[in-house]
C-alpha cells in the first residue's frame, strides 16, 4: 500500500456523505457529529501499528512509532463552522491518515510519525480558534477560556469537560512537543489567487500577521431635520471616511485591512449617529509592513474623526505576529510542488490556521492547493479534484523530505 | 384674565411635575401617564363655557363656541417620547389653553376657537407618526396602520381600542374640520438654528418635504484574510461612499442628508461585508429641490457602488412633500414675530409636526421658539423662559390675528 491521494479524495467524499449534507458539513467542535467525524478517524488505522489517543487539550493523535522518537507531525481539522465546506481541515487530517497508512505498510519508519486531529480549530461556537494547538504551544490563555459562553449561554469549560477536558489542566498537552521537529499541514487556500493564476497548488510561506480592533467614533446625535448640515458631528460619516482610507492602506502596502462590521447609535433612519463603531481586521506577512499599516491606520482613523468633528477610541480585539515558516521546509515544499505541478509559485496565508500555533514552538510549512472562486465556510467551497490530488501528492513529497531531514539531524 | 405667557409656562413646569422627573417626560400615547395629562388639559377650562371630547381618533378637543361656527383651531400634542423633554408638543397645548381660557373669560369671541390635543404625535411605540391628526386629515392609512405591533408584541389596533378608539370608524374624526378655517401651532425648534442666531422665537414657513428609503448594496462577502483587496467587491465600502456622497448633496442644495442606520452582513470583524444596509433621509423645504436631491441621491448610489463592483436596490420608507403654510397666516405670524421680538426671521421645520398634516386641508402657520444646543427628545430638553414666554406671545397675537381674517371671511 503505497500513498494514494485518490483515496484521500475518496476518503473526504465519505466523511462528507456521514458528516456533511445538502446544507454543507455540520462538524461542529464537541457535537455528536464531530464525536463520529473522529470516531471515523480512529477506524482508519485498523490493523495497524498505530497507537491512536486524546492529550489533555482534546487533540487527536495518531502515532506511528519509528526507530527515533524524534518525530514529524503533521495534520489538520475534522471541526467545521456550522454549514461549513467539506474540505476546511479535513483535507489536512485525511492526507495524514493516508501519509500514516502507507508509512506503516512500509515498516517501521527511521522516525515517528504522527497525524492529529487538532480540536477546535475554528472557535465556531466559542469564538475561540485554533483552541487545541495553543494549547500544546502554550499559547492559549486559559483564564480568557474559562469565560466563554456560546449564544445559548453554554459554557464552554463545562463543554469541552463533557468530552474530557480539565482546563485546570490543559497545558500539560505540551509535553506531546518534546520530540517533534516538524509540523507539515496541506489546506484549501480559501481564497482565490491559485484559481486566478490557473494553478493547483503552491508552497505557503508563513501566516500572516493579524491586527484586529474595534474604533469607536463619537460625535453628537441629533435629529436628521432640524440638525443643519455644517452643524453636525456625524460620528457614522467619519466611519465612512476612516472604512475607505483602510482600504487603501491595504492596497498601499499589499496587505488586506478590513472593516467587517459597523453599528451605529440611535441607528435610526431620523437620527445624526452619535456614535458609530466600526471593526478593522489587517493582515500582513512582513511584521515591519504590518506595523506602518497600523500606524497609518491610526493616523487615518484620527485625521477621519477630526474632519467630521469627531473623537475616536481604539479598543484591542486580537493580534498574532506573522509566522514565518521554516527556510528548510520552505524548501522541501518548494521541491515538491515544482515535482508535482512544475512551477515555484508560493503564497503567504491570509488566514489562520494550527499551522500558526505549531510555527510558535517548531519548524513548520503547508501546502495549498485552489479553492474554486475562493470560497470557504459556506457549502459552495469546492477545489477541483485534480488540485486536491497535486496537493496531497505534494504534502507526501514534502513529509518524506521532511522525515529525512529530522533523520539527518537536520531539524 | 388676559393671555399670560407666564402661566402658560407655569402650567408646563406643572405638568411636567406631575408626568415628569429626573428621567424625562413619560407621556407615552396611550399609557396610564398620557391619560393623567389629558386629564389635567380637561381641568384646566372648569368654570368655562369649554366643551371637551374626544373624537373617534382619540384627539381631545376643547371647543369654545363663538359666534360663528367658522373655527380657529390651535393645538399640538401632549404625548412624548419615552424619556422625552418637557416642551416638545407640551407648548403647543398649554398655549392653546391659556389662548382658549383668554378669550372665554372675554365673552363669545367671533369665531369658535377650539385648542386640540392631537394623539399619538410621536409614533414612538409603534412607529406611525402624526396619528391623530393624520386621522382628522384623511390621510392615514388604516390598512398599514392595523398591522402595527410595538415591541412587547401588542397590537396598535387593540392598544387604542382600550381608549375608545376603533380603527373600523377613525376617519369619521374627519368631520371636525367641517368649520375650520386656520390653524395655529407653536412649538420648540428642536434644532440649534435659533439659538446660533440668538434669536428667542420665528416664524415658521412650512415644513420640510422628506424622501426616506433604505438602500441596499450587494457586493460579494468573502474571508478578510484570503481575499486580495483587488478581487473585492466590498459593500460597506460602496456604503461609506455613498453616506460621503449623500452628506455632500444635502450641503450643495442647503437641505438635510442624513445616514442614520447601517448593518452588514455577515458582519463579523473577519468578513468582507457581501451586504450592507444603509437607510436615507433627505428633507428640503422646496419640492423642486428636493426632487433634485433625490435624483443625485440615486446617481450617487449607483456611483458607489460601481466604484465597489456592487449593485444597489432601493425600498421606499415614507415620504411627504414639502408642505408650505399659508400666505395670510404667514403675514399673520410675521407681524406677530416682529412686535415681540422685533426681527423678520423665519424658518422651514426640518421635522414634521401636527401642523404638517393640517397644513394639508386647512390654512396652517406655526411659530417656533428656541432649543437649547437644539436637544430635544431627551430630558435634556430646554428652552429659556423668556423664549418660551415670547412665544407664548407670538401666538396669541398670530391667533388673534387669525381670528379677525376668519370673521372678515378671508381665510
Amino acid at each position: 500500500m503505497t500513498f494514494d491521494p485518490a483515496r484521500v479524495v475518496a476518503d473526504l467524499r465519505a466523511l462528507a456523505q456521514h458528516t456533511g449534507g445538502p446544507e454543507g458539513s455540520r462538524r461542529l467542535a464537541w457535537t455528536a457529529d464531530w464525536v463520529k467525524a473522529r470516531d471515523r478517524f480512529r477506524a482508519a488505522f485498523a490493523g495497524l501499528p498505530v497507537d491512536v489517543s486524546t492529550d489533555e487539550a482534546g487533540n487527536l493523535w495518531a502515532v506511528l512509532r519509528g526507530q527515533s522518537p524524534a518525530m514529524l507531525v503533521v495534520g489538520s481539522h475534522l471541526d467545521s463552522v456550522p454549514k461549513g465546506g467539506w474540505l476546511d481541515g479535513a483535507l489536512g487530517v485525511m492526507a495524514g491518515v493516508e501519509l500514516v497508512r502507507a508509512l506503516g505498510a512500509e515498516g517501521t519508519p527511521p522516525i515517528t510519525v504522527a497525524v492529529v486531529d487538532w480540536a477546535d480549530e475554528e472557535g465556531a461556537r466559542f469564538g475561540r480558534s485554533l483552541f487545541g494547538s495553543a494549547a500544546v504551544v502554550g499559547s492559549l490563555d486559559v483564564e480568557a477560556a474559562r469565560g466563554l459562553v456560546d449564544k445559548e449561554g453554554q459554557r464552554l469549560d463545562q463543554t469541552v469537560a463533557a468530552h474530557g477536558v480539565d482546563l485546570a489542566t490543559i497545558l500539560a498537552a505540551k509535553s506531546r512537543l518534546a520530540n517533534v521537529k516538524a509540523y507539515v499541514e496541506v489546506h484549501i487556500e480559501q481564497g482565490p489567487i491559485l484559481e486566478s493564476k490557473g494553478l493547483g497548488i503552491c508552497t505557503v510561506t508563513g501566516t500572516k500577521g493579524i491586527e484586529r480592533e474595534r474604533l469607536v467614533f463619537r460625535g453628537q446625535a441629533a435629529h436628521s431635520g432640524t440638525m443643519p448640515m455644517e452643524m453636525r458631528r456625524d460620528s457614522l460619516l467619519a466611519a465612512a471616511r476612516f472604512a475607505l482610507a483602510l482600504a487603501e492602506i491595504g492596497r498601499r502596502h499589499q496587505g488586506v485591512a478590513t472593516a467587517g462590521h459597523v453599528q451605529c447609535w440611535p441607528g435610526v433612519v431620523t437620527a445624526v449617529p452619535g456614535e458609530t463603531r466600526i471593526t478593522m481586521d489587517m493582515r500582513h506577512i512582513d511584521a515591519g509592513s504590518l506595523a506602518a499599516m497600523h500606524r497609518e491606520m491610526r493616523q487615518a482613523a484620527e485625521e477621519s474623526a477630526k474632519a467630521e468633528g469627531c473623537t475616536v477610541s481604539f479598543e484591542p480585539i486580537f493580534r498574532i505576529p506573522p509566522m514565518p515558516f521554516h527556510p528548510k521546509l520552505l524548501d522541501a515544499a518548494r521541491a515538491s510542488v515544482k515535482e508535482v505541478e512544475g512551477h515555484d509559485v508560493e503564497l503567504p496565508s491570509g488566514a489562520l490556521h494550527d499551522a500558526s500555533e505549531m510555527a510558535r514552538e517548531v519548524p513548520t510549512v503547508m501546502i495549498f492547493s485552489s479553492s474554486i472562486a475562493g470560497l470557504s465556510h459556506t457549502k459552495e467551497e469546492d477545489t477541483p479534484e485534480d488540485h486536491l490530488r497535486m496537493a496531497a501528492e505534494a504534502f507526501h513529497r514534502t513529509c518524506r523530505r521532511a522525515i529525512e531531514l529530522v533523520a539527518a539531524g537536520e531539524l
